[in-house]
């Protein structure tokens, strides 16, 4: 039994926060720029260069040649489909290079198309009209959103025509009694939720690009993010979609309704399809009510085992109110206290674990009773061995800028190889360990200039399974590489784990996705591309 | 401003409470039992006479002449395969029948079909050698559960094979850090309730055939049940399932995992297919802690208008506790009061409306301390007019039994006409008024025996949107159904609401399917049938 002086000790309030830490939000934002899984480089401090072509990156990826290049008549028909100018952008008869670079790259500037049209529909009938022209004229297509994704999945790779869904962005319905809205494809996210945060409800998805993503993308992706923990996947809370299937078919399912069983659920295809057999056009989805109460603990435990024990308490004592569970590795956290020296840490002590629980709920006050009694408790039980809890929002940004600023900070001393996992949660953490034993054997790691790698981190949603297991390094390294792949898939594939969490295929795992699925399987996907798509005009070259 | 005193009145415990009413499990299986929307008579006094064959029934549906008639090189193929007397019924070579008429008959006694052989699979394996054997056959088979279904999907309708499950019925794994179970198809719905109840969870589903429903027919039923508006849809619980294809394909999709966004999410295709497109073997479900404290609220309103203001004030104030929201309307508590009349009704005086409360957390003293500031709000705002609730769960289950008794009750005088159907939540209530006033001009309603209503009622899961819309007669009556349909489903399809809520299609329901979904949709849910199925053996006549 711990002395009650030291359990009260463990529940003092936070009381150093700096003003200076930044905002949950911009380091989230920052967070998801730098997030990548495919080991490449990328330096926050070095000027950027030009990015390089995706065929030079893929010289083994054809130019599919069943598939016509775009000729002028071609966009004189699509010109006089969308009838106005902004709707279109022509690379074809003039040099529109520059307009046209925002929609052949992604924003991590890791992958670059060769498009030279990009359509801007208003309506599902012109996307229907366009995908019927395409099907027809076998033209290869990009469905985009956003183009937030971390995968090269929203980018072209030779010449198909970006097909960009922001002109079709309205907000069309919210059922206040029963939470149902219907949108447009292109709404954003940001945008969306904020118009029901002014109706006291919430979108049931969080994630950094917020404010860029669109949620026809987000359901294209079947996007993860901050709240899954809480609000579930979205093959549970959409409701329906309107989606055009690549010959113009308008697939009208978008249901209100939480309850209707007739006949196979087809919308469910298209949700993290990544654009490969339609595009969504419109979404209804399930909408809670807003929280008016968040709270948030950070603490300290002495290995993986207690870190599972403690989720295992929240999970039964703070049940319906917990919306985050949130894993921090001790290297991580000495990384971020190394680039970030003036932000005082939590807590005083070095612990080998750290964890940031959040509750979300309708009554602050039972929320906080509920969290200082967990804390008791796990603390009593000795699964804790130090804590504190956010006693304003300036205190719970602060907690949570030790999360979310991981990713930045490892990336100071040149850049992150990076893996964005699901793992089944008692193994979830013994790859850290394994990789870091790897490179610590074959000498790679050290203080000095002369090693390559800074320190092997894990951090992530303990809550999901997910984990971010990355390698900060100081420069590129072919021996650190040789290492890690194929490894790490090779380890999770023993495990029965995912390659993709939550980011998707795309281009970067279009070929990794044997260490997670079966031949089987993949079959059976390839038979459903098939039939929506013989032609395979949807986002050719990535995904299955 | 209402006086003190008032709402000090409404929030008085429910001291009133009759131990002669029923348990809730009881009266909950009561309800399911007599549930059905086919407009059929249900006499609850007359003794039960032979179920009639389907084929006599449907006189328009034919035997499909592309499926083989059993042989006994048929039976000998199965009774080697399977290797044990106990896991066959052979009715070719002796009389089997009262052997075998509880899998060719529904538990209502409404369907009745013509099998003569029934295998018992023990393991994957069999169920994959047995469809294999019958595509390459062409002979017609139905997957069975627990055969708890109520459209009549369940069993055959002519010669089918009837392929149950029950054999396979082991819970293979559950992982109480994060939640996720593994487990059978067979597996029977309370048992493996009871099983994560000793581990401190739940199965995210409940409903009142729970003593003998299949996990797997519940999912390839997409059962909704009891606990929807808490732990959401099966479609986001459900993390993998194994299934074999009707040509013996094994797909093995039994993740583990929260996130997994690597290919098309298959196993979503059969949550709902009702055993059209392959059998589930297997389960993988996301289970959520147990919650350890229920109170229950019973109250009293005016208008339908303040019921939809009751359930926003609800969600907003109980919002992650709130687990029921149960809609009664007047009618039909004065009916089950007149058939109980030695039970003591909640509320003293009549309303238009009443409804239940239930919620579920982790701290009983912070959900009634909630529940009570709801009703103090909800009373001053004069949203409801009158209420009580539980202080045991003695009280708990007597407030129930006023919900749960709705059906066994409106049997009382003959039988019931029921739909159960989803509809957007304003218009909820309206098809009552409606039908309602159609049966009262045509003077059908009325205290005598000259008249065929005794009344038409609503109730339901208000917060699912889904309606019980019964009409209790003393006799089958012709002038009776020629209002009801296909009035009702023309009313239902201009709303855009469901036909079938979460009973599934069957046979019951398959012409109808056009009043919730388009020419395109259907057709292309008949692409993937003939996917999966082309030889359509898996459980003709059904469905789509």
């Amino acid at each position: 039994m711990i002395p009650r002086t030291r359990v009260a000790q463990v529940l003092r309030p936070l009381a150093r926060a700096t003003a200076s830490t930044p905002t949950a939000a911009s380091s989230r934002m920052a967070m998801r720029c730098i997030a990548t899984s495919a080991p490449r480089l990328l330096s926050a401090s070095s000027p950027r260069r030009a990015t390089k072509l995706t065929t030079e990156m893929y010289p083994g990826i054809k130019r599919d040649e069943r598939f016509k290049q775009l000729s002028s008549d071609d966009v004189t028909y699509f010109k006089e489909l969308l009838g106005s100018d902004s709707a279109l952008i022509d690379g074809l008869h003039q040099d529109a290079a520059a307009d046209i670079e925002p929609f052949n790259e992604d924003w991590l500037h890791k992958y670059k198309g060769q498009c030279r049209l990009v359509l801007k529909p208003g309506s599902t009938e012109d996307v229907s009209a366009i995908l019927k022209y395409c099907n027809e004229q076998k033209l290869a297509v990009v469905p985009q959103g956003g183009n937030t994704g971390l995968v090269g999945g929203s980018v072209p790779v030779f010449d198909e025509i970006v097909i960009n869904m922001a002109r079709m962005n309205k907000i069309h319905s919210f059922d206040e009694v029963s939470g149902s809205l219907v949108a447009d494809a292109g709404c954003i996210l940001e945008t969306t939720d904020q118009y029901l945060a002014e109706r006291g409800a919430i979108f049931p998805l969080d994630l950094g690009a917020k404010g860029s993503c669109h949620i026809g993308g987000n359901m294209a992706t079947n996007a993860g993010g901050l709240r899954l923990l809480r609000y579930g996947s979205l093959h549970g809370s959409v409701l329906g979609l309107e989606v055009v299937l690549p010959d113009g078919t308008i697939m009208n399912d978008l249901c209100t309704l939480r309850k209707n069983n007739t006949g196979y659920d087809l919308k469910q295809l298209h949700i993290g399809a990544e654009g490969t057999i339609g595009i969504i056009t419109k979404v209804s989805i399930q909408c809670p009510r807003r929280s008016s109460a968040i709270n948030v603990a950070f603490f300290g435990l002495e290995s993986f085992e207690k870190v599972q024990q403690a989720f295992r308490e929240a999970k039964g004592q703070l049940s319906e109110i917990l919306s985050a569970f949130e894993l921090m590795d001790g290297k991580s956290q000495s990384m971020v206290h190394k680039v970030r020296p003036d932000s005082k840490k939590p807590l005083e002590d070095e612990h080998p674990f750290y964890c940031l629980i959040e509750t979300s709920g309708s009554n602050g006050e039972h929320d906080y009773a509920k969290l200082e009694s967990f804390l008791e408790d796990v603390m009593t039980k000795e699964i804790i061995t130090d804590g504190v809890v956010a006693q304003d929002a300036t205190q719970l940004k602060s907690l949570w800028s030790w999360r979310e600023g991981i990713p930045e900070c490892l990336g100071h001393w040149g850049g992150t190889y990076k893996y964005d996992v699901s793992i089944p949660i008692q193994d979830m953490y013994a790859i850290v360990d394994d990789i870091s034993a790897k490179m610590e054997e074959a000498g790679l790691v050290g203080e000095t200039d002369e090693y390559p790698v800074v320190g092997v981190v894990g951090y992530g949603h303990m809550g999901d399974s997910n984990l971010h297991l990355n390698i900060a390094v100081r420069r590129y390294d072919v021996e650190v590489e040789k290492i890690l792949e194929p490894y790490v898939y090779e380890w999770i594939a023993d495990k029965k784990g995912s390659i993709s969490a939550e980011h998707g295929l795309g281009i970067a795992k279009k070929n990794y996705i044997g260490y997670s699925r079966d031949e089987t399987t993949i079959g059976l996907m390839k038979q459903i591309k098939n039939l929506y798509d013989p032609n395979g005009i949807m986002n050719p070259y990535k995904y299955v």
